[in-house]
């Protein structure tokens, strides 16, 4: 029985993905320092959907298009030249975004977001959706990509811990022989005895993002299912899977 | 102070080697199982010195050139055709091994080895050596590289197991802000209270290498410090540093 079960595996760095066959696989992009906290806590406030772009100019020029728009994005902590919001999530309530098209720029999420060619489904985790994005796998019974954004290719703690909460959540309902699954698993292990956030405070991502005054912002991120949504990619689009 | 600390980073397959800057930095290729494993043996064991090569057919031509020469590789679990003996480090006690040169072919290892141009110090480290590899990046007292051969680019367990039983060890000594190695160290610290190799039984490696039949070799190579030499690139032979 064991056999039949689908594949879980964990791609932890962009420059892994060519390694896995994400053909008819559920792939999942995690970059939870921001980019998809900031999809789940926008589309769980009501915003239409998100248009995740690589670039500023594009985000700019769809923003312009596209009615009842808004164009965001950071670049070193700051919201980029041209654009009009930040890529907090905690900048997105409902009263400010609701039936909104949020069209975001982030660097690493999206570009992991758009390498990934031939899935069969594209959803975006974060903790702040981590049940919903479980039982949303489970339902699916596909095999399983759960590809790390990393922080320009490199490797990253948050997105392997976010992997291997995944990991430990659902393992029974998948078969799983990935050295990176079961390393994502025991990171999850050791963190879970603190929060998430205390592990979190010893990475690069933390160091680097508070130092730009952005240390509210990862306590946020790190908060588990606070907006308890599936984005779901359609087109060019994430909207609320239903 | 800790500011004049050298830089220590892990390097967590070959794909990722480009994100890493190796310029005067000693490097330590890691391939557990079981490249730089036998390495060490061979060396402690009386070698003369062991050439890495990158394919059989090299193997045999210098296996030809060189007098008291071994030509030495596996592919899938078996000797390679055309050369003399296998990948076991057990496989090369002092009387067999002492005063030859040991022509060793292996495909994640002998990779990364030729991957590295640049740097200040090539070694190889693996469970069999960790102590003599600890002491020695301590008292060279400059930056760092820990490089996983994986397997065919894919991380795997072994590999950053070892490399975070060496930045447990010495990360006193060096600065640290490397995501990678802070999972390697919490790997390893998760590890610990079991053994290494109990640990190990559950990658991709073990499973692959105990259907050939070779767990001994694995459980030989998860014992620390039975071989307690550092072997040091020089020219295309690693010799033992002294």
């Amino acid at each position: 029985m064991v056999a039949t079960l689908p594949k879980l595996e964990v791609c932890l760095s962009p420059a892994l993905l060519h390694l896995y066959n994400t053909q008819g696989a559920v792939v999942v992009i995690i970059d939870v320092f921001r980019a998809t906290s900031t999809i789940a806590a926008a589309l769980h406030n009501g915003a239409k959907c998100v248009i995740p772009v690589a670039d500023v100019q594009e985000c700019i020029n769809l923003g312009m298009q596209i009615p009842n728009s808004i164009t965001a994005g950071e670049r070193d902590g700051k919201v980029a030249d041209g654009l009009q919001y930040g890529n907090s999530p905690s900048e997105y309530p409902r009263a400010f975004v609701e039936n909104k098209t949020l069209v975001l720029t982030t660097t690493n999420g999206t570009r992991l977001l758009h390498m990934v060619q031939d899935a069969d489904t594209i959803i975006t985790g974060s903790f702040l959706n981590l049940s919903a994005v479980c039982n949303f796998l489970i339902q699916q019974n596909k095999p399983v990509l759960l590809g790390c954004a990393a922080w320009k290719d490199r490797f990253n703690l948050e997105d392997t811990l976010f992997a291997g909460a995944v990991v430990s959540r659902i393992k029974e309902y998948f078969s799983i022989n990935c050295d990176s699954a079961r390393a994502a698993n025991y990171l999850y292990e050791h963190a879970k005895e603190s929060t998430f956030i205390d592990f979190l405070r010893d990475s690069s991502h933390y160091k680097r993002l508070s130092a730009y005054g952005l240390s509210y912002d990862m306590e946020y991120c790190a908060t588990p299912d606070l907006h308890p949504v599936v984005p779901i990619l359609r087109g060019r689009e994430l909207i609320v899977h239903t």
